[in-house]
């Protein structure tokens, strides 16, 4: 009986995981797969660093060379993270043959079309679970569970960090200072959380989802892509007494007119199924013809649920493998791979939606009119209304939830009331 | 180009659905498949009778031979539901060296066995994810996506009448009679509701849930099942006020001493992620080692959903056929197909959970002490205690909620007190 070798490349958190899940359930994957599945190679940055898991030191390597000359290694799992070497190493692992398992959205939403052309050119897999919302089988869900079905729209927490930090705010009344130090001091954030409170790892994401549910690509820069560092706990106090709970939502919509994308904080009703999502879990909805909305929700980052689905992909391709079935579907499907070229999105001026909006004004006679006035004068239609007291230095902050209203006569009209305005969407019904 | 075959057997409601979802997305299967799935025959009891969907009138057969004997038909689609004749079909579809697809929970439940070895010993699929939960991708994504790590639980919605019936009584406070008779308006319940309201529906998904989730054959006659039609308007009030909402669960456990398996009515904390879940909606939480808690939700039958799920397990058959891999594991991922012993589940009695009990007791000095003492004294500790304004007839509904206590405590406490008690579980922490 042929073994069937791995290499993997990083050996952090998820790396760890990846390890232990597949010694953890070594007597399951081979009883699964006929053939005993081992780690051939492992590469580090440094062969003297502890590690969080016990690999032997014979395997641990410096030099990708050591992996991609592996004539036993079959499948190589990227789990280093940003988009270099990731990217070189997995063109240089399919170009030697190697199928590759990644958990990395960097560099497929940022490389994706060049990785998944060479995937397609060699025929070599490129499967890519863990990369989005964690060990949730979302990607395999969606390509299929829904392979018969046409997706219209999805909709979802895909950011753990931004989610636990709202619902932080939205639990203790904290502002998001305080909520972010709290979820670094918890683990949840990084030292630098840029990435993930300004919602660049959930655009990420979200060009990952478009191209398994809509099959298009996407250039992640060009997805409208809004942070939750200036919701206030006065924002999230004032959209609770209305009836909402902010999250910080991916979401995506595609009709005869084309695709649209956009990563920004929503005001969620309250009784809404993503309303109750706590901490740092992920939740995605998605919207299709023939079964309507469905909902995939559980731990969307972390070391052994990511490595859930890494192990979940390499077991998929080694099962292909051993059964003489060495080119795989794409990522959207279709066969021979086809990579779509990259689609512009619907501009989100298209968007129509209430809105939320949230200023400070001096409380003087006539200022609510003087807004209320802008507003119906490009067409936007007030829903409710309401003022604070108006604190020491005379100014009051007053919150408006609008009619659905397109963006161009909305931004007009907040021009023309001249006043610094914090503007949040609502969740379209 | 060659064509794909597949033959179809039954043309109800989800077969209908089938014909419509095969239609629609022509293109974009043959896309995914590289060539043109077709369908062959579609085997009727009356060819003249009035159908939901078109089907060309010369593909309608009375005769199963005319579906067995063309050897263009490569996949065998199962959509009669019931024991017989889809039991005999389906053995001969395989003996006849077709691939099965099913969306029939009964036949698997009841004669899954033989079904299976009868796959297995001819190296052809069958797979049945429009058995259970609809076209939730549920059984794809325990049996795929979480195939490397270790399932330890689940916890279910997986029958949408009694949801829909219990949803009704909750939202408008209507016995089970009347919320029974607007489901069956609605045309949410059959005409004979047993196997529905009685439990035996959400048996057999429970039994197929385990044979996927655990790798263990059950037979569903032992799955300890207990329907909802004995819940009052009363008891829905009365766990209301205590924050809870009755809900009729599946529940799959498994630890080091063996499996346990049960249907019943359960009360769940308001908050919890299952107690939203409303109308026909169907959701199972899933609970592993490495990932955690995960959900999958959305619409658990009626006509498109089930065909959502019965055209994706056509495609993913077809795409492994086309590529040459004639054999797939079997229903717990082991190759070559392993069809464990049928296995005893662990009784009842070992479950310890908290109860709410109801019963009625003529309002005089010392009943309610005599059943506390009754519970007293076989170690049943009261949580709370409610007593109803008394009747006109002097009796009063009083309702308790026990701490976490076994089966044979509780039974022993009952017989004591002597009187007729309505007990219901509540959900484990």
């Amino acid at each position: 009986m042929k073994a069937l070798g791995v290499g993997i490349l990083g050996l952090g958190n998820v790396g760890a995981g990846t390890v232990r899940l597949l010694a953890e359930h070594r007597a399951r994957i081979e009883a699964r797969l006929g053939v005993p599945l081992t780690i051939r190679r492992v590469l580090v940055r440094d062969r003297a660093r502890e590690r969080a898991v016990d690999v032997a030191p014979e395997l641990l390597t410096t030099d990708i060379e050591d992996v991609l000359g592996d004539p036993n290694i079959a499948i190589v799992v990227e789990l280093m993270g940003g988009v270099e070497p990731a990217r070189s190493y997995i063109l240089a692992a399919l170009r030697a043959g190697k199928h590759v398992v990644t958990a990395n959205k960097a560099v497929l939403a940022e490389r994706g079309a060049e990785i998944f052309a060479e995937a397609a050119r060699v025929g070599r897999a490129v499967v890519f679970e863990g990369s989005v919302a964690g060990g949730i089988p979302l990607l395999r869900s969606l390509r299929e569970g829904l392979a018969s079905d046409r997706i219209t729209g999805l909709c979802g927490i895909v950011n753990g960090t931004s989610n636990y930090i709202l619902d932080a705010m939205t639990r203790t009344g904290a502002g998001f200072a305080d909520a972010l130090a709290g979820a670094q001091a918890a683990g949840y954030a990084e030292a630098d959380p840029t990435l993930d409170v300004g919602g660049g790892d959930a655009a990420h994401k979200l060009a990952l989802l478009a191209l398994v549910a809509f099959g298009v690509q996407v250039d992640p820069a060009t997805i409208p892509t809004e942070g939750i560092s200036h919701i206030t706990a006065f924002d999230i106090r004032a959209a609770a007494e209305l009836g909402f709970i902010i999250k910080s939502l991916a979401i995506g919509e595609r009709d005869e007119h084309g695709v649209g994308l956009r990563v920004h904080p929503t005001l969620v009703p309250r009784g809404h199924v993503l309303a109750g999502v706590q901490g740092a879990f992920n939740a995605v909805l998605v919207q299709s013809d023939a079964l309507g909305p469905s909902l995939y929700y559980g731990r969307g980052a972390g070391m052994m649920p990511t490595a859930v689905a890494v192990v979940s992909d390499i077991l998929e391709v080694a099962r292909d493998l051993l059964a003489g079935l060495y080119s795989r579907p794409g990522p959207t499907g279709q066969v021979p791979s086809a990579i779509p070229a990259p689609i512009a999105l619907r501009p989100l001026a298209d968007v129509v939606c209430a809105h939320y909006l949230r200023f400070r004004a001096p409380h003087v006679p006539g200022v609510l009119g003087r807004v209320a006035a802008c507003l119906g004068r490009h067409g936007v239609s007030i829903r409710r209304m309401s003022q604070e007291t108006p604190s020491d230095d005379g100014s009051a902050a007053m919150v408006m939830l609008t009619e659905p209203v397109a963006d161009g006569p909305l931004a007009a009209a907040l021009v023309e009331a001249a006043l610094p305005v914090t503007r949040l969407r609502l969740l379209a019904d």
